[in-house]
């Protein structure tokens, strides 16, 4: 069996991507009159509808309420929490008019939205009976990047923004918090096949007004890191810059404790690319808007005609009525060959002929997008096998994106080829480390590239030494060319 | 039987409105610190989804597309067709900075979405192959409304627009979109037992844009109409704005035709007023976030205590397997009377006692929360019964509300009786009309009310005159105080 080349993907991805997102009708993006700005097509508007809801239910399973918060942050709220405004001022995009009148306050689009939810939190959340609280919104957010924007990947409309927000009665529950935020991210991204690093960020990208921040972060085809999701403990800052206290269960008052996590976008664009081949998409099964299509095969006389039609209703009643997402590609001014290049342009994960061979003898060919694999099973058994070929995809995709990464992550004390295999994109490289801020920042100078912290959980470098200063390792520290 | 009271409900319904949205959890408004912005709280934001839900099964089953535009418009797009941007520019919000840079364009949150889809569909649509296309997206829109804002009702920001826009190679065809979508809109509504009056908008009250407007008027317990839905036909307007031509079957390049239709927050604030009592909301069972409470009665001896317990696992399992929203309420710092008080609020369709007389019988005492009503039914026949009462309680709330929205029209020629019943908020009159639009508005004047159109589909009045001028009538036109 030969799978798919991955060539034009992996020596041109930023084309390629641009190209599928066009192609497949997935995305629109650079013809929407403001820059950063595009518009999700109704294929791309349901593949990322079914990313939602699986974290939807991943959430609400774990107890997080969903909300929503206005979009409009009045600028002294945004203001309380001064590392946080710091953090994000110099890209809010700010409403200062209404109508012809100029407005008496300044509105920032919303860049996230712990300002906001604390503020409303002083108000419904008064004791630790009540906590730990879990909300969660998805929104539209907006930053005005001055970076070059690339569509899902940096925008200045983040359309699909899943934050949570929670609070706390102790420093433990919020630690005890970020535990489970992780775990949630760890079985969505799973659930997706998307391989990810676990780095706590270093003190200096951590999120601006956390105590710290870890991340999720990816590899794509060209070698650069994404990052696709990010878990802050906020710890007090920024219920002590709203005061907001409750009551404690000894009866004193103090401020809660919070978390906030999000994710992006950013996990459509991963699951778009890291699967994908020459051909285009490959999506897992559980998210694809369309999982199977059949695709008749025209026949000759009046009888195989029939024979193929009738299979064809046959069998798409059945995966109807298991559940699957079915379609049946009857266009009749298009040849086979051209559906096929469609559908696998668009990541059906199964493809299934009916001609009329397959009629008279009541077997279908099922053809599995990964591997372009043909198998000719009985028609009477297609839910059983369409399940199998299912389970046999994810389990392939997963298999194969998480060796992707693993390819790409190079762990060295050699500086020259730590240097090397950052610059030249080859992925992530890991070298030991003495702790020292001023050694991580040379080393982003000398490797041209980010500091994307440390392994999560800690990893020790027992007996490595500081690949800058000489010193004792305490851990290591990645890095690479980033997005 | 006695139904609960609907007093307070009637004589003092903008304060029961508020009472209701902030005791039951609903919606927070008032508090966020700008004007016009509430916030969606977990059990308003799970009837607002459900609402949304049966909303897009209904136009996804009718070969809608969803899709997602970007927030902002710049300022030359929607300036494109000069009778919107009239109807419009007077409450837009516009962004004018980004970070600390003023913009080289204004930006404006979209108010409603032509500008941008239109622009849009011009690179997507080339040919009447392609046509009906139907879009449509779920999102924020943008009014800095200088009438006083009620909480979902006049909104700044109104985050539950749903919006949906389609094409046409022919008028014809927009006509008969228009009337799919007032068939889409009435089974909307029906499923939520909302009753409506659907009127023809005068000329002056349309659409800034639109050839013209049909809109779904409902009337609220206070007396006042509110526009709970808008369906337009668009013409070429906007498609010769924006110069958008695509192919006709004559082979002719011609300016395609459009249609869009709109539903907002206002309908979840009509479910929550309409079905009301002055006990709190009576949500209609297919959209009630918990369909079923069960209440457990404590028992005294342990004998009773095992069996209430065992009772009430069976009959939560027996429900939740038939796909009920059940919830079991054993909170044991609370009585049972608080709990019959907090779910009443919220509207519970069915509560579920199970005390010790009940176990030992293994029956069941159910209450509808509309009549409040008590059965006692066999636990064996729980999933039965609880199905029964739901079409009960839906069938019997459509029928008080359209009951109710009847005894509040009045068709009238005599001008003293219309004028009085307007005035004195009792709801909507009917009155002939000639059909020039002098003597309709002369009547707002002297009704100090809204002229809201005439009946669609077109009622004659034959025989009557008009009531202004002494002009044969040619049809009837309705009026009333509005919100």
């Amino acid at each position: 069996m030969t799978e798919p080349s991955r060539k034009k993907w992996e020596d041109d991805y930023p084309r390629w991507f641009d190209w599928i997102l066009e192609e497949a009708e997935v995305y629109d993006y650079g013809r929407y009159p403001v820059k950063g700005m595009g518009v999700w097509r109704p294929y791309g508007f349901q593949l990322r509808r079914r990313i939602v809801e699986l974290m939807r239910r991943l959430l609400d399973s774990r107890g997080h309420e969903e909300v929503l918060f206005p979009l409009l942050i009045p600028e002294a709220l945004l203001r309380r929490e001064s590392e946080h405004v710091k953090g994000f001022e110099a890209e809010v995009y700010w409403v200062t008019h209404g109508g012809r009148k100029p407005l008496d306050v300044k509105l920032a689009l919303r860049p996230t939205s712990e300002t906001s939810i604390t503020y409303m939190e002083t108000f419904w959340i008064k004791s630790y009976k009540q906590l730990p609280k879990k909300y969660y919104q998805v929104v539209s957010i907006f930053r005005y990047e001055t970076k070059a924007t690339r569509p899902m990947i940096r925008l200045r409309e983040v359309t699909t923004f899943k934050e949570a927000h929670t609070v706390h009665d102790s420093f433990e529950d919020a630690e005890r918090q970020v535990l489970e935020a992780i775990e949630i991210y760890k079985e969505f991204f799973d659930s997706l096949g998307i391989p990810y690093l676990v780095s706590r960020r270093p003190e200096w990208d951590k999120f601006a007004g956390a105590l710290y921040t870890i991340a999720f972060d990816t590899i794509m085809p060209d070698g650069r890191k994404l990052q696709i999701g990010t878990v802050h403990n906020l710890g007090q800052n920024f219920t002590r810059a709203f005061d907001f206290r409750i009551q404690l269960s000894d009866e004193s008052l103090d401020h809660p404790w919070q978390t906030s996590y999000g994710i992006s976008d950013r996990v459509v664009a991963t699951v778009v690319s890291i699967h994908g081949d020459d051909r285009g998409m490959v999506l897992p099964p559980s998210i694809a808007p369309v999982q199977v299509v059949i695709v008749p095969i025209p026949a000759k006389s009046e009888d195989d005609i029939r024979l193929v039609s009738s299979l064809v209703h046959q069998v798409r009643d059945a995966l109807e009525n298991a559940g699957i997402r079915v379609r049946v590609d009857d266009r009749d001014d298009m040849r086979p060959g051209a559906k096929f290049y469609y559908w696998e342009l668009r990541g059906v994960p199964v493809r299934i002929e009916i001609g009329a061979r397959e009629a008279r003898e009541s077997r279908l060919t099922l053809v599995r997008r990964d591997t372009l694999e043909k198998r000719s099973v009985p028609a009477e058994n297609v839910v059983v096998e369409v399940r199998r070929l299912f389970d046999e995809i994810y389990e392939a995709l997963k298999r194969r994106a998480w060796s992707y990464l693993r390819s790409r992550v190079l762990r060295t004390n050699d500086l020259e080829e730590a240097r090397e295999w950052v610059r030249q994109r080859r992925g992530v490289v890991e070298v030991p480390w003495c702790g020292r801020e001023e050694c991580a920042l040379r080393l982003e100078e000398e490797f041209e590239a980010d500091a994307m912290g440390t392994p999560w959980p800690l990893e020790r470098a027992d007996g490595e030494r500081c690949v800058v200063c000489g010193r004792p390792a305490i851990t290591w520290m990645r890095y690479s060319k980033s997005y």
